[in-house]
């Protein structure tokens, strides 16, 4: 019998191995009959995370039937899409289909929500073969079940916004709510943003404006994408090089910043992120490439005193920041919006 | 031509590929020949990284000479000694050899040192088969020659400490230093540390005592870690709990810390560590084993408010304070000297 407290993260859904929990979990039970305290979701929209879906499509040569497949055999297999190479998942959007009397969550049947807590611990259970999808994009229509524990995270869909614009802009929410609140505790005042183009690095580079950085320069891997930021206007300098070339970051950003946040969605960009940071200076990553021992070793390797954080996906007020910073910002909203299919 | 501050970080001895950093290279080039910005050390010994050892000891089922060979055969591909699966690599200790004239390391020729960079991108050459060594410990008698960088690290060892006692304290110095940080930065009160009667495990108790803690927590595997954990006087409470198992952590810790420090050796402890931490709370890990989107997302999921961070190598003044910890601390001394072979 499990404890209240274990049963809020949803331990009981653990079908192998027993007692970890579901993010760790190599498979979980995705009936849809739910708990007292749990919630169900009728999914309308998966949007796989970046590195997963970057991964899944380079393993099977950009042929899209082959990436649904493998999709599907994830979640049939697992009860969850969790890429099993990057350990990442997702998100997902959908209508509250059935809530249970002691979910502490405060939702509402016919609600329209999407989950703030990664696929890769939510029991998925998929009913349509994702027909509707052409294996080609991170954005996934899909017909479905998903179950929400106790303790977890929804949030309510804006009425102002569509829904695949609000799904693109939570997706990433982590990201700008961590990047304000390191701004604000450490008094950072120049701000490096690699990946800067893209959904998490435009809203971590107006989220640093907002909570009074300086001297912002984003990092882009090429001239068009510059243009992009550029015209956006986010960013005091816009530089072009690869995130995993290290030497090419440093001398991109030139004078190492007090606060780099990486937001590219490949491997090896945490020499450069290290190397682009003042001594004292802060790096958060929030990319599901980076590898622990490079950044642990690394920093060390190069006698680098920076204070490295792992990209935690949630802080108090993520969402309602994300999407107000979408809201008042037009330079995020150039950005954003041509990243959006299917609006 | 490589410019200076790309030679300070070992740029030009990176063979394969070319243009990453030495501790992401595949492979180095370990020629004993220095330049003029080089030192070389005579290598006396190697002091493998815990979870490196872990893994190559039990990839071939504990036996010795296999484990030789394999380190052999590392060492020879990849010109460093990094294990292809954990990433990571350990120190050594050693007799400065030559000293290139424009070194600004502050090393002299017949000095013995420590390295604390990592081995996993320091040049290596091992010219006596390990014939001394059986395979069977972390600490590896050994022959041959390492370079290090303008930009390294190096301690010179203490003449009032035998050498192997001085490379285990240093081996893990970076724990207790980043510890001893974060209790004074964040004024947290209430510290848990996994894997507590470990050299960094009870080193970093000893660094958040000195720092100001007040209420310490050391969770250990089993009752004979506890029985040393509590004669050695380091922590409040003693705890067992297999770090693993999240549920038995969070069960054993009880009210979560105000800091949890991760010093196990084991992957799968970044769930236990995120729920033994307090909302608004920190969590360190110094596992090489932490996997990076089991910690991110893990936190996520259970909509954990917590600061998570890389436990990096390097912090100021590491080596000193671990040192001092050991000389001025029974309890540590207690936990420390009998992991110490070869004295």
């Amino acid at each position: 019998m499990r404890t209240a407290a274990e049963r809020a993260l949803g331990v009981h859904r653990v079908l192998d191995p027993p007692g970890v929990l579901p993010q760790a979990a190599q498979r979980l039970d995705a009936d849809p009959a739910i708990a007292l305290d749990e919630v169900r979701i009728a999914v309308e929209r998966l949007n796989l995370d970046a590195a997963s879906f970057r991964q899944l499509s380079e393993a099977h040569g950009g042929d899209g039937d082959a990436v649904r497949a493998a999709v599907l055999e994830i979640v049939r297999t697992r009860g969850k899409m969790q890429n099993p190479v990057t350990g990442s998942g997702g998100m997902l959007m959908g209508v509250v289909d059935a809530v249970g009397p002691e979910s502490p969550l405060g939702l509402v049947v016919d609600q329209r929500v999407a989950t703030l807590v990664s696929l890769s611990l939510t029991p998925l259970w998929i009913t349509d073969g994702l027909d509707r999808w052409d294996g080609r994009s991170e954005q996934v229509p899909a017909h479905g079940t998903a179950i929400l524990f106790a303790r977890s995270i929804a949030a309510v869909l804006p009425d102002d916004l569509p829904d695949a614009v609000a799904l693109a802009v939570l997706d990433v929410c982590g990201a700008p709510a961590l990047t304000a609140r390191v701004v604000e505790r450490t008094g950072a005042r120049s701000v490096a943003v690699l990946g800067a183009a893209g959904k998490s690095g435009c809203l971590s580079l107006a989220a640093a404006a907002a909570a009074g950085a300086q001297d912002l320069t984003g990092l882009v891997r090429n001239e068009s994408e510059a243009a992009a930021l550029r015209a956006a206007g986010l960013a005091d300098r816009v530089v072009v090089a690869d995130a995993t070339d290290p030497l090419a970051v440093a001398a991109a950003v030139g004078t190492p910043a007090d606060l780099t946040v990486v937001c590219v969605d490949v491997p090896g960009a945490e020499h450069g992120a290290v190397l682009a940071t003042a001594d004292g200076g802060t790096v958060v990553f929030f990319s599901m490439a980076t590898s622990f021992p490079a950044a642990a070793l690394g920093a060390e390797g190069m006698a680098a005193d920076v204070t490295m954080l792992v990209g935690n996906g949630y802080t108090p007020g993520h969402a309602a920041l994300a999407l107000d910073l979408y809201r008042s910002n037009p330079g995020v909203r150039a950005l954003v919006d041509p990243r959006v299919t299917g609006c």
